[in-house]
């Protein structure tokens, strides 16, 4: 389980806007706010998960304060020893997706007094093709790093291109199959660890729990990064074929479901406790599950 | 045409570069380097161009400085009387769309001493369906602002996806096909201007004529974003297919070709001469280009 982080200053306690920002009007205040935040919900959840996600969207949206929150998060959740998913589905021609590489899995700065915007890992839109995926898998590998490709998202519409039937020999397969098995090859060239895993993962919405079952099998080395459990409709059941026999290979993400668990109490000064409980009830809700699926329980 | 600002520090000349900052030691005298770079390259092609395109890939490289230059840029350029272009390729479900909307069409911050990120357009991936495109669509209208969704782009290996076939039917279109028809509909639904185009535009690499040809009947009310003239092979007679008979409806971008044209005379001091002469000639190309195809010079 991995804890998104998607700041939504509207939806967030009193407790952590003491001077009730207005959005619009002091962007400086706001990302503060959302720094205090991620930074409580990071402390309150570091013993449970592997990595968190911040949403790299809800940062831009606040401008460059917004941005500074980005790499403040970042850097707390290193402090607390977790891995970072920097979910910026960035995706561009080779130089320029070789410039996005190295911005957000390359070198940190240096100690300027600044943080940089480098996670372990991101996630990637397939739309340009390999070449501009290749930079990503090229900048990873160098820094022991990795990435998710976007194969079949979490969203209602997601289908209206991702399950579009492709004309090849000997009939039909949908684009996202197709993207499937790039995923598989560029992943098999980069290499696969003594894990069974390579760098390259794959991004499977959790609300698409049979196109999951064959893309498991098309990506048999590909960890996936599963969205959509939780406030987007997905239950456990609905993950389950996103791991593999033994239990591993993917990694399931919630966002608003525990960074708002808050809201049904609506005790605000406890939010970090009530999102530590979602997360623990989410853990053992997929736990059971894939129990019941007969798989072994190899985290 | 619009100028791409694509600032690569190993190709600015030394007279912008007056301490030769090293790149990755100290990415604040970076970032500032390349906000003199670009202040100069605005100021040398104003009259010239209705617009420039920061490819935003370049900045987010610098990390946090890096977009402060990317900011800095964008409001030379609005004072300047420029429209900006955000070369951002932006797409995600919903309400992360909303969310990367706001932040590149929204309103700009107010007055807190800092820029936005707010730019007149920006670049837009469909991977994900209407539900990720249909939020900028909405902001952008909002604001009297636009898109350009991908389409065709302009790299080599551009074919993978959106060269394939996909079923239909009555036989097969290509993806990117698929995706102008969806272009050429959001357009519709948003609304065409007195004009006789709409807020969606459509990224078609000037790399491909052939398909630019058929796109530019798919999608009539659509104002192309042709990249690929110069540095990636384009040249006038291939951009012409996307334009209008009245030779509207299209603008063509470059930017190595015309930010780092002072390296073919080696002039570092004359970068501005000549990026502004490499201009001119690109408009003088492709107006000759245009009168001889018989479309109207509607420009």
């Amino acid at each position: 389980v991995v804890v998104g982080l998607d700041p939504d200053l509207g939806r967030m306690p009193p407790c952590v806007l003491p001077d009730l920002p207005d959005e619009a009007g002091d962007p400086a205040a706001a990302a503060r706010s959302v720094t205090d935040f991620n930074r409580a919900i990071i402390d309150a959840v570091a013993d449970l998960v592997p990595a968190v996600k911040p949403q790299v969207a809800f940062y831009e949206r606040l401008g460059l304060d917004g941005l500074e929150a980005y790499a403040a998060t970042i850097e707390h959740a290193h402090r607390r020893g977790l891995l970072v998913i920097g979910d910026v589905k960035r995706g561009d021609i080779g130089s320029t997706a070789a410039a996005y590489a190295e911005g957000h899995l390359g070198e940190p700065p240096p100690a300027t007094g600044r943080s940089g915007l480098t996670a372990d890992a991101v996630t990637v839109n397939p739309y340009l093709g390999r070449d501009g995926v290749a930079p990503f898998i090229e900048c990873a590998s160098r820094h022991g790093r990795g990435l998710f490709v976007l194969v079949k998202t979490s969203n209602p519409s997601s289908g209206e291109l991702q399950d579009l039937a492709v004309a090849g020999d000997g009939g039909h397969r949908t684009l996202h199959e197709v993207v499937a098995s790039l995923v598989a090859r560029w992943g098999t060239e980069a290499g696969v660890g003594a894990s069974g895993y390579s760098p390259v993962g794959a991004v499977v919405g959790a609300t698409y729990p049979d196109h999951a079952r064959r893309l498991r099998r098309l990506m048999p080395h590909a960890i996936f990064l599963v969205p959509g459990y939780g406030a987007q409709g997905g239950g456990a059941a609905d993950v389950v074929p996103c791991f593999d026999r033994r239990g591993l290979g993917a990694v399931v993400s919630a966002s608003r479901s525990v960074l708002y668990a808050w809201q049904r109490s609506g005790e605000g000064d406890r939010f970090t406790e009530h999102a530590r409980l979602e997360v623990q009830r989410m853990i053992a809700d997929i736990t059971a599950a894939l129990r019941r699926s007969g798989r072994a329980l190899g985290g």
